[in-house]
């Protein structure tokens, strides 16, 4: 038991994991943009200057913010841990037979944090000095996109979110969609074995170790939601496969006691349920209502031997369901603020993409400004990030957070 | 030891896999194709009449030539390789949890051809009749893509030249590159380990039940043409990582003793070795020059310690390098003909992706008739494949064909 | 008065235009075929025989077919014409500055069936002998897609329906969405001002030498079903600009009494009216119903002042209101035959794209078993077009006509 | 003569157009950003502070700066100006039949500014006051893209150096590539005919009441660079057919005595000249090296009878004929700065397209901090513009600014 444990979307935060910008992201160029899932290439030193300020913030207002590479550079300073890891990392499947020697090699000249930064940035053929460099090292500079790469770069570490999810009083280890993105759960569980801050931690399910075929699982579509509910948006990233699982997984450990899926329609700006439905209080939702309106919304609640209930609410609106969910008469919606064009533009610049610090206290990207005073006209305290740089990636405040902690709320 | 291995690419071919077109190819509609690997959608019934034909002008000429459905069906009526298929397609990662009984309780009423029918051709979630369906079945319905399948469909079984791979005396169980295509390879192994023609085959690399990582390989990059030589194009889909490994299997087991890499340029067009080159006589190659030109060779033979060592061979012509590594002084090359216009068209439309019969009589299909013309003219045999159907999954004859016992030449 | 006149859409077919695939399909490769609207590269010598088959059918059944190439080069052997479309093809703005003199004076040297041939084929900077070379010709060569050509290609001539509409006694020519497409009207222009056949035709509305801006026209979109009624949908290529022109042009002249306005649903599959929904008897209609169900329907009818008055139909479906416009009560509806993969692959097919020789006989492609069956249990004789080839640039037997004369029918 | 002329690309800058962001980019949603050629969506309130910044510090450096929407409501008062330009612009082919007269009596009610406004941001259907409103507009309401409008937007008037060109003491009205862009150009027609400032303006060549086909010209691609010499980029926008004329026309009025053209490779990333080539002082360019080395450079000089010569260069390097056409021994050469990723990273964000106040001194975008400090290195004043938003449309200062008078420079 290590303190953490995650209650609610909106109650008291306590300490998240964070992301920063980095190498990774000076390896994006519009040619390898697309593989590496990322629309657009960003200016580092800005979303870098941008997310400290983000950072700040939660500080000052008590957050404990913890790092990834942070996390990362403890986690290799344990030799145990730093073994552990390199033994997964330089294998013959990643860095190719012939380079695994001199890769490891190199790697082990490296501070813990220089390690930290090539496992998040991608080590590049390049970057190997001559000492380590045989003549398959030809070879990789021959080879197309991630696969030049040692180690290929993990951009989207910048989105702890989607990685683990903290359901009430444990974690998923999440297999990602993208095979691109896949690693990123192999850092996350390298911390979560070996860190101090993390020991004794339950895993409820996931293990980067194994295959999970389509059963695929992000947190961008995880919300738990308080009163033994969690949603979850089941979309092109996160699979019925995953979803039944990890729902069996929460009502076996008593972590949960009803799951709501939101069936998202199949459409392409619909990638997260987190992208167009976040909290901003108790009994208050930011919504993009134009897909919205198309979820399909079921329960699941636990059932004989293991398995779970499957319950269709066919036509009933996702909101109301959620609101029943919760006890509550009705939620409180706040839509995507302006026009027809006004709305669509926020939506795709996160503007539903709102983390909250307290009930009624929440983050969103500055750029939004049309929703942010709606959010404040309802009586929401919004706090604003910088998002020309980091909303490049097409994520906002909930995407680039991972609560370890948060209270729970009272209805 | 039961009488497989192919010792070139044209000697006389004795027996031979294909896989005829089916349910997976009724699946493919306009909206999935992509998902599905294919460009367009076949008129099933004409393609299956084409495929049927090019089996029988096989047989007619003295090929033994096996059917994957019907390999499937035989192995399915073993009841412990349906026991061991149906434990490793029927599980909550890939059916759902919840779906698993009744899924794997359908299966069971089957006939062997049935259940072969469906592995290959997918099982949706309208085939499963009432007295197996449960409420999960509405939450499948709404999923999107292929997670809508109870087993997913696979119509790039058609190519059975991806999926394994005979290299002399044994045969790789490729991982191939797109997740929509593992599944084919567990059927491979299936049929590998229990059908009784292929009991005691000597397994040099690969395994459908790991994960292989960056590690990818696909039969259309793979050429043993003979004299201990393979060739191996390095694409998209055949990576360094699996092609060093496969050599050094290779060379540990005596089976080569020299691979020659052929590092394809980083074009679309350029998807395998076999769309842009390929043997059509001991020494005579046919080939798209606007991209071999572009290729970058190097060698690779057996290193101290189980490594490879790596040759780069630099601006050398790849074809020089072939003709190198089987002694010869040179190859003849047929280029794909006609103009500028034509010989684009007719790379595209398979002109170069022939398969021998035996030295100097190949397989093409019928509407590269320019390339065909050369051919024939520098004395090759050239016995024609309606492609009007068959073409528009972008594989010819060589991708059609897996090669199970192929005579060696003299050179 | 030449005896042209078209007064339905099935009543019996007496002469029709079509072009039979040539030298513009060997310019095609999977590199320009973007630019040139065609989705993929076909077989041109089977693409010929198939229409050449098809015309003969028709032939035989005692409809007259004039051939596009035929027509202009009858149209091209009098002087007058030819001076009057070299003058409009051959200008600095489409061959370039510098190459006008020798493009033309290399064109003066041509038969008229060789003009022909190039004029729809296009002319490559490679067919100009030596003796018309000039130095302006290396930078037509470095320019980029059809920009080298000094007469681009027109593939989609195959398609004559689209170019122009012949609306009971008078014709449009219309100005087509694409650019890469725009001088197929202007050879149209050319042979109806000057061949002998067509001499005194009424040109209700259109003139390639104009610009028309928004206000394209295309006859895939336009169907004149009789009872003094035009069908028209509204799509990416046939705007709202240019239908209400057409309207009042027909208004004015009492061609047509009513306009009904097909407002096709924002997708991709919805390219023409005459894709998802054809005429196969007076009463009968073959359709594709995932996109008919989409239709908004407008009524267009004589106003003041030479405008027309618009009839918004609301919910009502697209079918019942072409019903009513007829005076029928209802149509016979056969949808697009077999499962949800079936019917999607059959209308990608041009499942629905049929044309009526006379009521209740058409023509449609092989291809589309299950809608030709259901077609042939209604009662529609259902004759067959191989579609292998001809099928590739996405359009079948209604696309491929021009019918210059066709009887009117009782309802 | 009104005191406009452009003598060189980096002489002392006199006079400016440029055009501030507004309504037009606050219509740009992801949906119609394709359609509208802009890759992403910008925060319109942001760039428009960011551009105010870029024109204060113009100013403050005693540059003149004009302004599209001033310009066009100083016009837009001059009745015989609106009358010209809604005379073309409010026609049955841009807003439809029926709506003309109600389009028309609605902006006849505007102010000047108001008028310019949605000149240059579009009309929407719903901007209609119910007043102007009948039953056509339903019509318009139904149909596609930015056929809803009845004046589309013009977000791309952003780039005012596109639209016409300064070269020497006249200038050029250019027809643009995509037709969304075509109306840019009728504008500034309306400014140059009936502007007082602009009265007496020599045109060498273009109109935007002709249809230019296949010639289309962008100034992107135009630089009048001094000692009688222009550079034209020959792009997929810019065609050779452009190009002779505007060199003959050139040529015909004294204006220059030779052209160099750059005949771009045909990639995506080369869209513009000034995408990966500017000048910084009288022998500094600025280039992005990758794309340059692959420019195919020919001369146009003056021939007989009012035709240009073409000189091919072969494999001569374009900066070399650059610097021979100006008579220097040689140009000091600052290339996109950093490593490959940081160099690739750069030209994408207009890392190139610098824009000179005078030798030595330009204007770059904040972001691309490498490539900013080699330029500083060599002895270049960088004047930075904060590019997180303007920067989204992929144009950089060079783009957004049209000299309308600069001084000459001494070689």
């Amino acid at each position: 038991m290590n303190g953490h444990g995650v209650y609610s979307e909106v109650g008291t935060l306590r300490k998240v994991l964070v992301c920063a910008p980095g190498l990774a992201h000076r390896r994006l160029t519009p040619t390898n943009a697309d593989d590496l899932l990322f629309d657009d290439v960003m200016w580092v030193e800005n979303a870098q200057r941008d997310h400290l300020d983000f950072v700040n913030k939660l500080r000052q207002r008590g957050v404990e913010v913890v790092e990834l590479h942070d996390l990362l550079e403890q986690t290799m300073a344990i030799p145990d841990a730093k073994a552990w890891l390199l033994d997964r990392k330089i294998v013959p499947n990643e860095v190719g037979l012939g380079l695994v020697d001199d890769t490891r090699g190199f790697l082990e000249t490296l501070t813990p944090r220089q390690l930290a930064e090539y496992l998040i940035g991608g080590l590049a053929t390049s970057d190997l000095p001559g000492d380590f460099r045989s003549g398959y090292v030809a070879l990789a500079r021959e080879s197309t996109g991630i696969r030049e790469y040692l180690m290929p770069p993990l951009p989207n570490t910048l989105y702890t979110r989607d990685t683990t999810c903290w359901l009430y009083g444990g974690v998923t280890l999440n297999p990602l969609y993208w095979p691109a993105r896949h690693d990123e759960t192999l850092l996350m569980k390298a911390i979560y074995e070996f860190h101090p801050s993390f020991v004794g931690t339950s895993v409820w399910w996931g293990d980067p170790e194994k295959d999970w075929g389509q059963a695929t699982f992000e947190g961008g579509d995880v919300m738990p939601i308080g009163n033994g509910v969690v949603l979850m948006g089941m979309s092109e990233r996160t699979s019925r496969q995953a979803i039944t699982q990890v729902a069996a997984a929460l009502f076996a450990n008593g972590a949960a006691e009803h799951v709501v899926v939101a069936g998202m329609p199949k459409l392409r700006a619909a990638m997260h349920l987190d992208t167009v439905f976040t909290f901003a209080d108790f009994d208050i939702v930011t919504l993009y209502r134009a897909i919205v309106d198309g979820i399909h919304a079921f329960s699941l609640r636990p059932g004989e031997r293991g398995n779970v209930d499957v319950t269709d609410h066919g036509t009933t609106p996702f909101v109301d369901v959620v609101a029943a969910s919760l006890g509550l008469p009705s939620l409180r919606v706040i839509e995507t603020g302006g026009d027809v064009y006004a709305s669509e533009r926020q939506q795709w610049d996160s503007g539903n993409n709102a983390v909250a610090l307290s009930p009624g206290t929440v983050f969103t990207y500055d750029r939004n400004t049309k929703t942010n005073t709606l959010l404040r006209k309802a009586g929401v305290e919004v706090i604003t990030i910088v998002g020309a740089e980091l909303g490049r990636g097409r994520g906002g405040g909930h995407c680039m957070t991972c609560p370890l902690s948060r209270d729970a709320v009272k209805f």
